[in-house]
């Protein structure tokens, strides 16, 4: 999916919202868990209960690699799922990847290139710290996306991403400022945490017109007015992610209803601020 | 596999060469191509010519998820095949993972837990970006060990990893001086590429006795011997990995004895280093 119809989905479904499958199977409900694949059946109610209010769907990788092969194929049987709403939803894999070039470029493979891996997402998570030969091949793909980490939600942000240099420049400033240049607002994203709103002002300035995926909001605590007021541009610009707040929101059998209760509470919001 | 087994078999084998098994479906020889699964013949040819030189492997993951279901099969093979050979060679994850917590968590899972995921590695390769609660999951297993990225062996080091803070620490220094107290020497290691061996002697100042892995000499032009000059320390310290210049040495039908031949002069090398 490219830029034009992202923007274009928010400004149908009047949404900024992603949901994050973080697919716990210890926390799925209950009554699920004598289905065939019990994370696959979990996802799809979930889909179809919020897919009216969202316009990304983030799969943390993590939740489907913990339980191997398995778990793999709870994935592609989501993402199979998906592909049936291919243009009523944009497809995150939140995967965090990060290499050496021609190991990047199989990574890149691994997400983009059904041919190769089966799997088709829009986007991958990135990490940074390899610097740009490990990010390029990501940005190859026409129409993919690579989402590379600048500031994220989580306490060890402060260990090294908000840490300065010579120039009083903080590391996540400087990860924006240079990545930039690799690829264009048409196939980078950047991370940047809901839980330090404020420095979305900062960010902004950096690159005013690049998406951001904003995780934080709901369970970590993050103000979805406070992400909004400094972080949408002209075409919106934000992509928030809320996952267990949507998709745990009941471990009992009204879990897709209470899931929808949630993510339709977001988008009302959103269409507000927007 | 713990620290006093490794160095034992360090000593045992008089090497500290890790193979990497970065195994391109594109690359391994022709011959192989119509047997059932060609990566793991390619894989277990490998281990059966190179063990006697070779104290490490580590199975690059982006070569296997690239081919989806039946990439991470091959995988699965090449573990339960290592496993047999259990006491004589330690076994790293090269997924260059790390997320928040509760994420890391499930990554740990999935690379470490034989029951959750069916993957039982000594140690996996973490990006440090996010912090220590992306990092402390990695290290509460027993016999565990998490591999953090310092200092890379690519160009892209460049971008990040070698910026300069206020007081003129290196980003990589401080990835070693705070992430060295996460853990302990018995359970983190760092990785510090071969490309930049002069720094090692930095490196060492801040941590003498850790375990470092080495990748870059090989295809990437690193010497051993600047490896060792810099880098050995009371204990070796050192996981010197070669991937593409062994294993693929040759793509004949003679692929695992020019594997074997080039791992035998490593080692040979490293015997006179030690």
């Amino acid at each position: 999916m490219n830029r034009e119809q992202l923007i274009g989905l928010i400004g149908q479904k009047k949404s900024f919202l992603c949901v994050g499958l973080d697919s716990d199977m210890d926390k799925i409900p209950h009554h699920l868990r004598n289905t065939a694949d019990p994370v696959f059946e979990f996802n799809r109610q979930i889909i179809d209960a919020t897919l009216p209010y969202t316009v990304a769907y983030k799969p943390n990788l993590a939740f489907y690699e913990s339980r191997g092969i398995a778990g793999l194929n709870s994935l592609y049987k989501t993402m199979d799922y998906l592909e049936s709403f291919r243009d009523q939803c944009f497809t995150i894999a939140d995967a965090k990847r990060g290499d050496i070039g021609n190991t990047s470029s199989q990574y890149a493979k691994a997400f983009f290139s059904k041919h190769n891996s089966g799997f088709d997402f829009d986007a991958i998570t990135v990490a940074p710290y390899m610097g740009e030969d490990s990010v390029k091949p990501f940005l190859e793909f026409e129409g993919k996306w690579a989402i590379l980490l600048a500031l994220t939600s989580n306490k060890g942000a402060f260990n090294f991403q908000l840490s300065e240099d010579g120039d009083g420049e903080k590391l996540f400033s400087r990860v924006l400022d240079t990545a930039k240049n690799w690829g264009n607002p048409g196939n980078t994203m950047f991370v940047v945490g809901a839980t330090r709103a404020e420095m979305l002002a900062e960010v902004r300035k950096i690159v005013p017109d690049h998406f951001l995926l904003v995780p934080g909001v709901g369970a970590q605590g993050g103000s979805l007015g406070e992400v909004a007021k400094y972080g949408l541009n002209k075409d919106c610009g934000l992509l928030v992610n809320a996952s267990r707040s949507i998709i745990f929101a009941s471990d009992g059998t009204d879990f897709a209803e209470k899931a929808a209760d949630e993510a339709r509470a977001m988008q009302l919001e959103m269409a507000e601020l927007l």
